[in-house]
């Protein structure tokens, strides 16, 4: 029965029955999505459009601003308008003034982008106010570009974050507006560089086209020079074209009007005074010169369509300034055409620009690379950023991680999660803030430190929210009304609950579709104890020495002289709830740690040591008997001060400029300690105040776990520090190195060089750098030595099989690029300076199958277990296991999304996570049944969706666009088996509303 | 018959006849006033004000910019938004957003002030717009205050050009609004001081209050302890109570909102926030701050009633800000009565302020003196300005004349004046050009150097329409075609024309309403002329050689060796026509200057020299028999660097702070040479380089004439200099000196003393500085030595019997009140510093008839002739003289303003001259018969106006005020003869529309 409602529902979508229908089988579709039946009377969209005069250059004139999500100012301080004192800038101001003025004069166009503002905007507004945008859009006059929640940075963003925040943006337009609602192109102006699998989400997401205005100063001079400052950019190297193909426009001045012509309340160019009885009249001058603009832009493009980005940061305050001066450039300059101009100049948008390219019918040049790094001078390379606020990096992944659960708790816990037990919990705070963290100066770690501190305590406020409504769903769960007690602070071993408590109980939920192991560390005050699992068995357990290390970065947040290990394990999508009994709190001589080790192995790997300096070196993969030279050791850059003879250049947030190229050790040997047992072998290497390491086997891992404490980085010799990890080893990598794109597929990077111009290298280490989100490797034809990350972080490969990160960065100057402020990061609680804790986890394996462990390994560290403590008994009626699903999906496949979307509706995401090359086994298609998907919920009802879910699948089309030297890629639909029984194919990501209950 | 007609026309006016019945009788005044009979359907004025609570204190919240008419940029940068580097400020854009936000809530309010930028809006808008704008203006949310095309400085303007630029901006109110375009209140908030001439001009222009911003902070102090910050200002000494009473406000933020409620775009401070969603919300703190402000405030105010002037400089530009923000305050503030506050905010207008403040039905203070010199603390007194610019304060003073001359000749040529032989001309450029001028930051000199270009180039420009104007007028009643040529530059003895002509006449144009005899001095290089008058009989002329001061000032400008001086006469608003010819045109020994004189004179007056140091020892008036001793020299303050420990203040274009009160002297003694011949002599002083002197007695003149010439100024030596000029008297003027206001009224000063408050004298020179405009004396029982000036200065009694006057300012630092340039004027021509060239004239006589002398005296330099040349014979037909009256005025009546009003009707002013004080003869009462004026000009129609002809006189009605300790004055009208015959009492001026045809 279920079948056929699916069915029905499928086809009545597609069919687009009047909506009465759709609600007999699927109401929880009732409001999605708005104003689709509106589609054959709105002239919004390209038939909006201003016409064009095919015998001119068309100057397409695109009022605009561009709000930053935060950055020199908090998120609500630039909606308000608050603190201008720091930067004038007031987004509710900018939306009131545009739409005033667009009514005045039909002609005129705006775009808006950043749906997080323009939602705080208009749930401030009166219905009538409402009911006039609404016409606005519908008449194609206020147009949305982009349209996610913000615009999202793209060297340090998760695609899974990245895709959230997109989708609630996107939703937002789309339930407010319905299709008119729906941006056309994809508008990343202003982020420094661009990531392939940006592009390739973009595509997924129905976008016709995408425009950017940052790309390395080289590239762009060499694309002017032939012309090819729009092209067709290929963004996966799995997906078929042109699924992933998304035709891109490189803007003509960043994203600022050409120079002279900007007429903000922030600019100061001259106004058009053209009244002949004031002083100055200057139409003759302005025509002059804009003609003069439009002319020479012209000469580096391929049509005879430009397009003038008028506006900037925050303009469109008093957008009069603006659209008077404008209108006045419009019937000034057209009125040369009587004299012979043949320059046409209109009003338009991004959208009706590109439907112009669309229809000159061209060919455009195919790329399939990224564009990173990217600079906008010789010795002005914005990598800095890649690792800039590493602790907020780390947070922001974390709270990812901790949203997935929370949304999926939220399905499987059912409505008694959001109102239950502990009151009112929701997804949507931890939702709204992982949204506005995206943001280009978020995550991206160039935003002002009091900035950076509203983006956390956004997080802190969301997760909080989160965390009533996980209690309320596994008080469902579970049947138990027991407290549950969230340890944040658990990689600092901090836990007052663990730290005090006799008998505590540990629930670790699983938001993975597969069952998982973890090892867990809790920090303790006893010496020995019991650990029980599901089924009542003892589970293998010890304690060690809370290291110095930690007890310096806790700074008295805790006091735990010890930690508990051991493994736990989850079913998929599910928990298991671990009991913990004191047995013992006397101090143990069997802590004391062991002396400098030659070696640390469990039944995987091998990792040795030199006795001498403490380091690493070498590598051994038992299973699969390979071995590697690995020394490994931390080393700072010495920062720009910008006191330099080819350049003023600074580091800072952005820039990464190091003084030479020749990183400082920070010691050639680490005082060493070792402590080894059943669960975890480990080695404690201090190399200096501010920098110690722990490597780490666990008993059951194929990785080796790194993890590194930076900080206080010192500056009292005035010298700004930019701190690196550094691996050399055996393997022969020559010049290349291999890093992925938003934590998704994995792009080739080669030394000093770039795929699509001869790069004429002016930073050795700088312009090296990429950005590594969730791992970089390098391999030969044996070796392929993998790391995993916990954030994104900057890194390159500047020698033979070496890979370096880096991790930390303290500096003492501004780099000019707007944040105003030295990188300098100090709290409360470091007021000497930030102290930062991560993991990098090192996998060694045959190249052919690398993935196959990478993978995995990546996800389990990107969507950590969620714990959560219960102190005392457990109640017995209470249930210690519970898993989502009906079982565990296979290999290749990643559940990226399990949200509510309304009542009955949810939204699901799955995903093949391997590259089609990655691996033999796992770059297989793999077929999964929906039906058979969860345990606890019936799927009545299924339909498939674009990727951002604003767009029925099967009513997606997007402009088709002609590589060179190729065909034009038809869009293809792949069968599957049936509506339920879908298949996904190497890197695809498949969307789907499930209409739901329980069963 | 025409005595009819005036009496039907004044009477159709008074008893309101519909507009029909006007028309037929003068439709000359058909159009105006616009509006009148709309009086009883609009809503506007006291009637649309918003309820007050009358047992809370209520807030009257007044949104309103000030918006200067020219000052860091020129009034059409200003009026346009360009420039804005210098300062970010556009006119166009704050009228166009304040409609607009006007227009989303019935309750916002605004005042607009300066016409002159209200006008260039109001011409570039659509007629929907222009009616939109009507619609506010008539239901009072759009009030004007002031409405003078500017707002005037007080310091340095001649009351002349002030009541014309008020007149020409009331009349644009009243043409396109009506009564509810009739502003109430003046409003004066920028102005540096007030003077009490502009009270009393204000009184007699129907205002019914007056508000300012900034007053002496000691006064300030004074007056809040006191409650006494509104006032009854009793304006004038002579005209009879109320008709010079003035109810006067000072405001309590200068003009500025309370601290922290600024929320233009210009200002920083927080916006309310009031979306409980977002961050920082802050209404509570914003409403306890405004309580706090607000009840502050009222402990320093007499009623229940305060005012918050809600803008500034150039704000509302984006109006949105503040009204978003202000109803919002409003809102929030009033929600707290029903939890008991007892403040009650609402949005106001000066009006509707100072409707509450009649309302209260109080006494009040009285005040008759002035409100000068200002200092806002103890260092900074702004009397610097004063002289600031003394080249533009001359150049407008003499622009003054020529528009008067203009106007005149356009009234007597008739409509060929404006479309005649010599093409287009007009009276209108100048006329806005003048009004321009009199802004606060114009004449005053405390514009940037850019901007008082522009001010002169302005008036250069409407010299040039009116020279236009004045040749078609000129040919019109000369009967002549002849080119005539003007030359400006005779104060240099630069005139092309008579520098290489044989022959040539010069016709004499004299503007006042008496015959009028003046020297005249034409740069020649003949060494013999013969003159010849209207008779042909020859006039005694003698050729001098041109001084080394003068060809040193001229700077290559002319050639002319010698100057041709002779004495002209003309009649009352007519002309006379003299001869030249040349008879010798080689060098002469005649031209030889003598040596040092020991005495000058003429049947009037003796000056004595000392031989040996070359200065004036004594001043005798041979008819009264009077002597005093006399020294005259030059010395300078060395200006203020800042560099000083009791104050930072520089000396700057506005404050005036020498770092030491002793000036230095420029030189002991004087170099010497005399010239005496029948005609005129004169000593010529050289004191340095830079200061140089001619001391002059004509054979006719009562006065001795002291041509002055400074600069440049060396700066050389790092010290700014402000020059003096200081006449040392046997005179024992104790502590008293005199100055006038406006050119009007004179008002005694005391040193170290003022009249209203204990002075704490903190600066012993600058705090003892009032602005001369005309004149100043000192006096005891025996002697009076008045000093015409030529133009706007500054000037002290320091000493007993001495009286000193600032000259020139040379100046090399900014005075910190944003003008952000030092003073330091420099010119094409003058590269090296401005040379300043003018003339104080000397007038000794006793003290009881002293006005007889110095009231005409200071007449014919306000007014002076306007010469025209024609070069060769003139045509036998050519009319040698005119004059438009039929006979001169009496001595005590000036005639004020002749001007076209429309194409039947002309304005007339005429003003009673004397003080009631000052002369047994003069301040008597003066009957004039207007029927018999005008000899060319027949009048059909009188109709008498307030001073600023914008309100039937009759129908004139202002609040009442009672002051403190006195009666309640009841207005007081005194009847004339008859209609025509009109008698003018001790400084009256009185205004009349004239409908006149020509005989």
């Amino acid at each position: 029965m279920s079948y056929d409602f699916a069915l029905v529902f499928n086809m009545a979508v597609h069919l687009r029955f009047p909506t009465a229908v759709l609600l007999l089988v699927c109401s929880g579709v009732l409001s999605f999505p708005v104003g689709q039946e509106k589609r054959d009377t709105t002239t919004c969209g390209y038939q909006s459009c201003h016409a064009t005069k095919p015998t001119m250059l068309n100057v397409h004139l695109v009022p605009h601003t561009h709000d930053d999500v935060g950055w020199l100012k908090t998120v609500d301080q630039y909606f308000y308008g608050d603190r201008n004192d720091i930067q004038h800038a007031g987004v509710q101001y900018i939306l009131d003034s545009v739409v005033d003025q667009l009514l005045k004069n039909p002609d005129r166009r705006f775009i808006y982008v950043e749906t997080g503002f323009f939602y705080r905007w208009w749930k401030q507004q009166s219905s009538s106010m409402q009911q006039t945008v609404k016409q606005l859009v519908n008449e194609g006059r206020l147009e949305f570009a982009n349209g996610g929640w913000c615009m999202s940075d793209e060297a340090t963003t998760h695609y899974s974050a990245v895709i959230d925040q997109m989708t609630i943006g996107l939703r937002f337009l789309n339930e407010t507006f319905g299709i008119c609602g729906r941006p056309r192109v994809a508008w990343h102006i202003d982020p420094f560089g661009h990531a392939r699998e940006h592009a390739s989400i973009f595509a997924q997401m129905g976008y016709d086209g995408f425009f950017f205005g940052r790309l390395d100063y080289q590239d762009r001079n060499h694309r002017m020079k032939v012309k090819e400052q729009e092209l067709l950019w290929r963004a996966s190297d799995s997906l078929t074209p042109p699924m992933a193909d998304l035709f891109t426009g490189i803007l003509p001045n960043g994203y600022n009007p050409p120079e002279g012509f900007c007429w903000d309340q922030l600019c100061s160019d001259a106004p058009i005074r053209d009244d002949p009885d004031l002083e100055d009249y200057n139409v003759d001058d302005v025509v002059w010169r804009f003609l003069h603009a439009a002319k020479s832009q012209a000469l580096v493009y391929k049509t005879n369509h430009i397009i003038m980005t008028m506006g900037s940061d925050f303009q469109y305050e008093n957008a009069n300034l603006w659209y008077k001066n404008l209108d006045k450039l419009i019937r000034y300059v057209n009125a040369q055409q009587t004299n012979g101009s043949n320059v046409n100049v209109l009003y338009s948008t991004p959208s009706c620009y590109l439907q112009e390219l669309h229809r000159a019918n061209l060919t455009w040049s195919l790329k399939t690379d990224d564009f990173f790094p990217y600079a906008d001078n010789a010795h002005n390379f914005w990598t800095g950023y890649f690792t800039s606020r590493p602790a907020l990096k780390r947070y922001e992944r974390i709270s990812n991680s901790n949203l997935q659960s929370c949304n999926q708790l939220e399905v499987l816990g059912g409505p008694v999660s959001r109102k239950g037990l502990f009151g009112l919990g929701d997804s949507e705070t931890l939702r709204k803030a992982m949204a506005v963290a995206q943001h280009h100066d978020a995550v991206s770690g160039t935003e002002k430190q009091h900035v950076a501190n509203d983006y956390a305590k956004r997080l802190a406020k969301g997760w909080q929210h989160c965390q009533v409504l996980v209690s309320n769903s596994l008080a469902s769960l579970t049947g138990s009304s027991a407290e549950r007690i969230y340890c944040d602070n658990l990689n600092v071993s901090v836990c007052p609950l663990t730290e005090s408590s006799k008998k505590f109980s540990v629930s670790v939920y699983n938001p993975l579709g597969r069952t998982v192991a973890w090892p867990v560390r809790l920090p303790v005050n006893g010496t020995a104890y019991s650990v029980t699992d599901t089924r009542g068995k003892y589970v293998d357990c010890q304690v060690l020495p809370v290291s110095r290390a930690t007890q310096e970065v806790r700074r008295n947040r805790g006091f735990a002289s010890n930690e508990l290990v051991f493994q736990v394990q989850a079913p998929p999508l599910g928990y298991s709830t671990y009991s913990v009994s004191l047995l013992k709190d006397q101090p143990s001589s069997t802590l004391l740690p062991h002396g400098a080790p030659t070696v640390i192995q469990n039944k995987f790997l091998q990792v040795t040591f030199d006795p001498d300096t403490g380091l690493m070196t070498s590598l051994t993969n038992l299973e699969t008997k390979q071995t590697i030279k690995l020394t490994q050791n931390f080393y700072w850059y010495n920062a720009s001060d910008g006191n330099n003879y080819e350049s003023q250049q600074t580091s800072g947030a952005y820039i990464f400029r190091p003084n030479s190229s020749t990183p400082l050790m920070v010691n050639s040997k680490a005082k060493v300690e070792s402590f080894q047992n059943s669960v975890v072998q480990e080695v404690r290497q201090w190399f200096a105040p501010w920098v110690s390491q722990v490597v780490r086997l666990y008993s059951d891992s194929k990785a080796v776990e790194l993890e590194w404490t930076v900080g206080p980085v010192p500056v009292n010799d005035r010298q700004g520090k930019e701190v690196i990890t550094r691996l050399d080893t055996s393997i022969k990598s020559s010049e290349f190195f291999y890093t992925d794109s938003n934590g998704r597929e994995v792009l080739q990077r080669k030394k000093d060089f770039r795929p699509t111009w001869q790069l004429k290298q002016t930073e050795p280490i700088a312009g090296n750098y990429y950005p590594i989100n969730s791992r970089a490797f390098i391999k030969d034809d044996m070796d392929q030595l993998t790391v995993v990350t916990d954030r994104s972080q900057g890194g390159g490969s500047i020698y033979n099989g070496s890979l370096e990160i880096m991790l930390h960065r303290r500096l003492l100057y501004d780099d000019y690029r707007g944040v105003g402020e030295a990188l300098d990061e100090k709290s409360e609680i470091f007021p000497d300076g930030l102290v930062v804790r991560g993991r990098l986890l090192l996998s060694l394996e045959r190249p052919a199958s690398a993935a196959d462990a990478h993978r995995p390994l990546a996800q389990e560290v990107v969507s950590q277990p969620l714990l959560s403590f219960t102190d005392g008994d457990l109640n017995q009626s209470t249930r210690l296991e519970f898993s989502g699903l009906q079982a565990s999906l296979p290999p290749a496949v990643h559940l990226l999304t399990l949200s509510q979307w309304d009542k009955e509706s949810v939204l699901l995401r799955l995903e093949h996570q391997f590259q089609s090359w990655e691996s033999k086994v796992s770059s297989q298609p793999v077929t999964v049944n929906l039906q058979k998907l969860f345990s606890t919920l019936d799927v009545l009802g299924v339909s498939e969706l674009n990727l951002s879910a604003n767009q029925w699948k099967d009513e997606m089309r997007r402009f088709d666009w002609t590589p060179e030297k190729e065909e034009k890629p038809l869009p293809k639909t792949f069968e599957d088996l049936s509506v339920w029984e879908i298949t996904l194919r190497p890197m695809e990501i498949r969307t789907f509303l499930l209409r739901v209950t329980f069963k």
